[in-house]
């Protein structure tokens, strides 16, 4: 549109069709999830362009009262038609400036924002170094009260520390306090954190966190739904709770007073049926009210460590025994057929090569860095230490000095 | 035995024998526990001091084993018998000094101390003025660490005593830290507070709480299954636990390191099918891992709050439409009928005298003082309210200024 940098930028038609709808529909919009469920997103905007309902009639479930629903939606919708972008102001807003888009289907695509259903985003813009497919399958989501007191802060940074350094990403959503606690904790470990926001992930909101999003990027992921340049609202931060709740394999509430928007993350993460966990506080304190009513309700389990955590979600990721902190014991390098580096196969060079030269890594962040999956890089690790190329330290894995 | 005051004292036969008996064998012998389920105490004394097994052999389950058994347990007993006191020490140590001894089947005896079965005490030795059995109708037994932290202790404190304003008895072990937090709670709402010793009533032990034995005394109740004079031990301490657990509607851990003492008596509260209770507190205190531990592992309920333990023992006690923070409403004393003070029926009158002349006080402590159970104190409190006699205050009732 400005013209004064010619974006040389190709979507296919669905992506940048993609793109536009989360121009034209709020996020989390099910009439828009329920058609692009049937419809090629492309047919849908093409539709919403030429004031028809897009995907309805006999054998599409088409009902009078979902005809009337998409009737009122498609109002709703063609609201923001005059001020959509052309087409190559929006491809230029997926490409350019460290921001790209991910649409369902691509690799980077996390599996687990399929489970949200209608609800499930059109697409998201991302601004960062990390995978965020490949740092979802392994994650945390540590939210609480922005009004964190020293307490919450400590906790949440330490736990999210602590995860970090045993391979596990941080998801959390940016905000004063517990979310910021959580991120900072992550990026001290060297670990992979991902801010998903409540406007485009180039608005820097809060403005105080402009430089915590910048550090974020560099090694991990900013996630937004909203397209670059969209501001917070209130309801924008509801919106997204689900997901942060939905990009975690579980959710962590660090202090939550008894109406914090944590609480709404919370019910995403349970209504997902995924692990729910508060950490308690005293009881003194208004800010661990909330944590407390949903552990005494049994909604949540009650967890003081990031080994706590790890114990409730391992389940559901990978064996404990392939953990870091667990035991992936190769062979001990003593049969003599110890191969040079030179002769490691692609993937353990690679791996190995990911490896910092001083301090350690956790296994997601040696992942990224390598480039290859988390079941590759758990086989490879195992491999190196038992070459007695590494071997495990507080922090995930290091060089081993020879 | 010293024949200063002549005691003028005079037990049944069977009364006797079960202070002796806690005189020879420790409580807690499963082995008398069983043999009294079966066979009067008298019997076993005599069958004791003749060195035979008493009621044994066929229809008295009796097997080999069990017969073994019986025969160590025999053999343990009797090593006592040479410093057995004269009957006449025994039933002075039973009805002197201010103290006095309740069996199974009296009026006094708690129907709870029956579900530990054969671990029954043999008997209970009382030192104080509340009726033991009328303030476990409603009860709450509150321990913790002994390293209490000062949160620990004002979070105890503050809970024992806005359930003691709402009528709860608090039952404790007299410990440093959270039990006498705990009991000093109690006390400062005027509540009935019960304290289990592991050592005789009159045995000052730790030395710091002579004092506030003496007030628990003046106010509630000193209890121990060891006759007067008895020192500690540390195997006490464990068998006495069970009485705490057993005398307590429910218990509340508040502050346990992973080791403490009061993880047993939480075990015991939950083997008799109890409600278990902890309060959290900050994850980075020592003093609440073994709380967090058992809300974790679901052990335990997560309470906060006075309100919370009242919640979830409510339904196992009086309903709380009953309660002082409920509504008794009575008609309103507008049709003309309220009688005159002089006129009011006998159980009416003696609560009425009850209520304190400034101040207020909690259910229990007017039944106690009245004399009445709680059944007839609360259907009092309900008819005195309408009345106008009294109203309902933040600590229980009191006088109505008229």
């Amino acid at each position: 549109m400005t013209g004064r940098q010619p974006p040389e930028v190709r979507l296919s038609p669905d992506r940048l069709a993609r793109a536009a709808l989360a121009y034209l529909a709020e996020p989390g919009d099910v009439a828009l999830g329920a058609l692009l469920a049937i419809c090629e997103p492309a047919d849908v905007l093409a539709a919403i362009r030429a004031d028809l309902l897009p995907g309805t009639g006999p054998g599409c479930g088409d009902t009078p009262a979902s005809r009337a629903a998409l009737e009122r939606a498609l109002g709703r919708w063609r609201t923001r038609l005059p001020g959509l972008p052309e087409d190559e102001s929006i491809a230029a807003a997926c490409c350019g400036g460290g921001v790209r888009l991910a649409c369902p289907g691509d690799a980077e695509w996390p599996s687990a924002l399929d489970q949200l259903g209608q609800a499930r985003p059109y697409a998201l813009w991302l601004r960062g170094n990390a995978s965020l497919g490949f740092a979802c399958s392994r994650s945390v989501s540590i939210v609480g009260s922005r009004a964190a007191t020293g307490y919450g802060g400590h906790v949440a940074g330490e736990i999210a520390a602590e995860l970090g350094e045993r391979g596990w990403a941080i998801v959390s959503g940016g905000a004063y306090g517990i979310d910021a606690a959580a991120h900072r904790g992550a990026l001290a470990a060297e670990a992979v954190t991902i801010a998903v926001l409540a406007c485009g992930v180039d608005y820097p909101y809060p403005a105080g966190h402009a430089d915590l999003f910048d550090a974020i990027a560099a090694q991990g992921v900013v996630v937004s739904e909203w397209p670059p340049g969209r501001r917070p609202a209130r309801m924008r931060f509801l919106v997204r709770n689900r997901v942060i709740a939905a990009l975690g394999c579980g959710t962590v509430i660090v202090e939550a007073g008894e109406r914090s928007g944590a609480l709404n993350t919370a019910r995403h993460a349970a209504d997902l049926g995924k692990p729910l966990m508060a950490v308690p506080g005293p009881v003194t304190s208004a800010q661990s009210a909330g944590c407390h009513r949903i552990i005494r309700e049994w909604a949540a389990s009650c967890v003081t460590s990031a080994s706590d955590i790890i114990e409730l979600l391992s389940p559901l990721t990978i064996p404990d025994a392939l953990a870091p902190g667990g035991p992936p014991q190769a062979p001990p390098p003593d049969s003599g057929d110890t191969p040079a580096r030179d002769d490691l196969d692609a993937d353990s060079a690679r791996v190995l090569d990911a490896l910092p030269s001083r301090g350690g890594a956790g296994t997601a962040t040696i992942a990224v860095d390598a480039g290859v999956d988390l079941d590759t890089v758990l086989r490879c690790l195992g491999r190196l230490a038992g070459y007695g190329f590494i071997e495990r330290c507080e922090r995930g894995w290091r060089l081993r000095r020879s």
